[in-house]
């Protein structure tokens, strides 16, 4: 098996703008993305591959192997799995609360496929045993749209349950995810920056 | 063992007035509570008490036992704790993602304490094995309140790590988890009256 994390840096996470400016937005998505890859070694994963349409903060990149392609998301995901040999595991870069033991657990699924819900109908992770059977379709309602692209190719598929491979970091109030479940550098460079702001109802952020 | 679930129908889930009436809310609540009591029934707990500040709403329940307790939450929760002589489920009524499975898990923990993270830093369900040595604090970050409590008290705590049981219904995104991953009377009130409305980044509401 190998895993392939879709990435961008340039103006990443336009939707934490009302927080952060685009240098630490920029700072903030590498940071996850090494810890994603730290996770991915760590669970035992050897072939690492960084799917980017630029190679801008991919220069150095030591630890994976970057693919540059300028398609879209969507088709430059599907032109990977058709050409993929092996079984193919799709992790998002912005999941700085999944562990190890979290994409043991993904990857040994018994079905043909096994997705991770994301916050608001998104799809965090994808395992993808025969994925020249498989397509992907990021954006919109991706999970019930990846459910259905599996049924219709006859292929199981297992919904793994977690509240911290859930919890992509797209908005502020993800942020207060990560500060009290987080660990990390990625947990780490927030802390500096934000503080929780207790309240009656969820926990907000205040800015230090 | 035995599960309380906190329960007020007045005034139910402010947070949820941008897009739901009074009346409504209170329909909705009702509906998830009895929802939550069929789980709890389904997963073999027999004994099952509703802790509330009123008997609004409750006047004819058959279901379980209901308890009358007008000091604030807390209060109630930890007079109820001192005079448990068994095992309690502190159980949220507004987790209709919350299968018998879930809860048949979270009572067969191996530790003290097993707790349910919420979103935003709260405690969705609390599992104490040894009640007269524990209390509560819910409101604010009762996630970290609680694994502290329990740290302090020499109680051993394990965290429940689940996208649907960490999912409590507070605000209008958390409707769209419901249409997106509930099933039975819950989703059933909220899809007559909403969609899912696709865009780019989350998934959102509209009405119908």
């Amino acid at each position: 098996m190998k895993a392939v994390i879709p990435y961008k840096k340039a103006s990443a996470k336009s939707r934490l703008s009302p927080v952060l400016s685009q240098e630490e937005r920029e700072e903030f998505v590498e940071i996850m993305l090494n810890q994603v890859i730290d996770s991915l070694k760590e669970a035992g994963i050897e072939k690492i591959e960084i799917l980017s349409p630029s190679m801008y903060g991919l220069e150095n990149m030591r630890k994976a192997r970057v693919l540059l392609d300028k398609n879209d998301l969507n088709e430059a995901l599907n032109i990977y799995l058709e050409q993929a040999e092996e079984p193919v595991l799709i992790i998002m870069a912005d999941l700085p609360l999944l562990s190890p033991n979290h994409i043991k657990e993904i990857s040994s699924t018994k079905e043909d496929v096994c997705i991770v819900p994301g916050k608001g109908g998104g799809t965090n992770v994808l395992f993808i045993k025969n994925p020249s059977s498989y397509r992907v379709r990021y954006y919109g309602s991706s999970f019930l749209t990846h459910c259905s692209i599996a049924a219709e190719a006859g292929q199981k598929i297992e919904v793994y349950d977690s509240f911290m491979a859930g919890t992509d970091i797209d908005e502020p109030e993800d942020l207060v995810e990560l500060l009290i479940h987080g660990k990390g550098p990625a947990k780490n460079y927030i802390s500096k920056k934000f503080r929780l702001k207790i309240s009656r109802g969820r926990v907000g952020l205040s800015q230090i």
